[in-house]
């Protein structure tokens, strides 16, 4: 495996970006915080925190409501981050932009408005082994309501996916096809161009979780080949409470509403209503425009730093952790550094619990999640009940990756093992 | 009527609750901005916008995921605004407390997990006409597919309820009301305790919508006598994209779970899981933890300020603004001065349609709202489809009124009817 030894861009560029991010300047017990959650969510530069009070101190009103020019603002503020978020996705129409609260609320509203009018028994449901368990339990429950059966394909004992499986499973019958971009444990690139074909093949329509992509891949959905597609702004250097959903025009379209109340609607008597067009369809009640404009700014955030960019820095930072961690003693590296990777490295100590290891990193004020990463059945299939995640973002450095080694060293003394 | 025509409290402690609101303090076109559109949503104070500030500054991290400082220090936050909202509703029980987006999704949310799995043919719903769309749509749909009954409750011609309503609809086979605390057209009080009583009575669970009340009036569901009931941060002070539902731990226990995925979970296999305890097996997915500690933040300010303070200020202000009004020529008031009132005064000028009053208002920095508030079925039995709606909060004042009486008198001049 290649590795690149210097950081294309120049330090100084690094630099700039880190200094961007508030949380990041912290210091805990006189240590620089190292933050290695980023699959969890992101820290949120200054200029994202920036615009969402800029829209609070002069734009604030309730959007699509009134008439008078503060309301007018806000509602020009919440469209223009959807026609944001449209670009950002190469969608062709703006109307198929959704803003939920994640990408959870997003998975679930595709399992309601698409699955339980779609479904029925007899039909299948094909899902993989790595997913969330936000883009697993909807489909459980989808098919528990319709009888519909529950399809597993599965990884290689890698992470990867071979032809077979996915030619093996994705068969006549299957009406859907649901799966994630990038593993929020393994970081691996899933093959979502061969999976949507398959799918399309067996006439299934195709879900794509890009919570753990979004910030890291561009995502253009005139490429991808997908139906749907969901996304957790908290993860792509947003404020929390903000998610999109992408979907197809014609299949938003037949789609019942999920939630209803104010402003999905055409027409409302006592015993029956009529629904707005897309996209207020699908967005009942007031909306967070402000972390609407949240989400616009960081998209504009990353656009300024370049996917390009954003892709060099993590891959090195990646490359870099593998090979170091690789040379470790007593730990264990989950996945392959072969193939495309974004975001996350999983490890584990021997002998030591994931939550130990995650507790004396934080003594060196590093940050890494531990546990079953919302993942149990990819953790069962692993092996595992648990693990550690290292996970990357943009502001990530060689220097975390050193610190992370340094301080995973540590562990094992600390435990007791001497080494 | 008795008007109040002092403030009690002095004017400078009217200034000094205005001019905590960034946005109050704006100028449009060379006026002072005059905000008569609460009932929409609330503004700010800046003890809000920078508790959430603080929080993306020191605390983010995804709350009960992490074990690390930073993530500790998230989930604290999360959990102790749960702890503040318990106490600002007296519930005794702080797991009754589930986050949501807003009040929409919480009633959206008993409908689906409380509706979908306890009504059938034959039973019955009874929901007040002064429903906002998102607590009569909702109910319109779980009829429509459990094939339960719809039944409307109606008010007088002033929108008061009479004793003989209330019993004539809520008779036994009803088994869920679902009413508002204060009409967000009328801005009229509900009697509450009366109609949870009569609910209670038949065997129904009772459902209120506190959206209109919750920034007016203090809660207290040991006293409220309902089930459930539901507001949004956003209409008190807090950001956009936080919500709460409240209910009685036994119902909430006895509920399925309404999104599924991350954090809600206890165990997870492939085809299978079990639910978290109350409150996670509500809160699917990353929480607005930020949108929680805005709320919080929103809460010590009320109190901070009090609801004696609040009410006693609404008050004059509605008085106020019901007596300057009602002496307008050409201008209708709906609704009633007596009994109890928070928020809110509907209006009409003859002749003019209500959007372009408000736009002729907004000429003179002045924002009401016009339409159909969300209430087309209200406004339908008032005979209207449209009205002006002026709404308080805390920060207004009698000179706010006057500001909005003295443009009123333009409106029918602009349109050339001389007078």
């Amino acid at each position: 495996m290649k590795l690149r030894t210097t950081w294309e861009g120049g330090c100084s560029l690094i630099d700039e970006i880190v200094k961007q991010f508030p949380l990041l300047q912290m210091q805990q017990d006189g240590k620089r915080l190292v933050y290695l959650d980023s699959g969890a969510t992101t820290q949120r530069p200054q200029a994202v925190l920036d615009a969402v009070q800029h829209f609070y101190e002069h734009d604030n009103a309730n959007p699509h409501r009134g008439v008078y020019q503060v309301a007018e603002r806000a509602t020009a503020a919440y469209e223009d981050s959807r026609t944001e978020v449209a670009a950002f996705l190469n969608a062709q129409k703006k109307e198929e932009i959704i803003f939920t609260r994640n990408a959870t609320e997003a998975l679930n509203l595709i399992a309601y408005s698409w699955g339980l009018h779609n479904l029925k028994a007899g039909d299948k449901v094909a899902v993989s082994i790595l997913e969330h368990h936000s883009n697993l339990i909807p489909w459980q429950q989808v098919c528990r309501v319709t009888g519909a059966e529950l399809v597993i394909f599965y990884t290689n004992p890698d992470g990867t996916f071979s032809d077979e499986e996915i030619e093996k499973k994705i068969t006549k019958g299957v009406k859907l096809v649901a799966f994630t971009h990038v593993s929020n444990v393994l970081g691996l690139v899933s093959p979502v161009e061969k999976i949507a074909a398959r799918a399309h093949a067996v006439g299934a329509v195709c879900v794509l979780d890009c919570a753990q992509s979004a910030p890291h891949i561009k995502l253009d959905v005139t490429k991808l080949g997908v139906d749907f597609l969901a996304f957790s702004g908290h993860k792509l250097y947003s404020p929390l409470g903000i998610g999109v959903l992408w979907g197809r025009k014609e299949l938003l379209e037949e789609m019942p509403p999920f939630l209803t109340g104010g402003d999905m609607i055409e027409s409302v008597r006592e015993q029956n209503a009529t629904w707005a067009p897309l996209p207020q369809k699908f967005e009942a009640g007031t909306q967070n425009a402000g972390g609407a404009v949240g989400l616009a700014a960081a998209i504009r955030w990353i656009n300024s730093v370049g996917f390009e960019t954003i892709a060099r820095r993590e891959r090195d930072v990646y490359n870099y952790a593998w090979e170091k961690l690789s040379k470790l003693p007593h730990l264990t590296l989950y996945g392959t550094p072969e193939g495309e990777h974004a975001g996350a490295i999983a490890f584990n100590v021997d002998e030591a619990h994931p939550h130990d290891v995650a507790s004396i990193l934080d003594a060196d004020a590093v940050c890494v999640r531990a546990g079953h990463h919302c993942a149990q059945p990819l953790l069962h299939h692993m092996g595992l009940t648990a693990c550690c995640r290292a996970s990357f973002a943009v502001y990530n450095t060689r220097e975390d990756v050193d610190a992370l080694t340094e301080s995973l060293l540590k562990v094992r003394k600390w435990l007791g093992y001497g080494a």
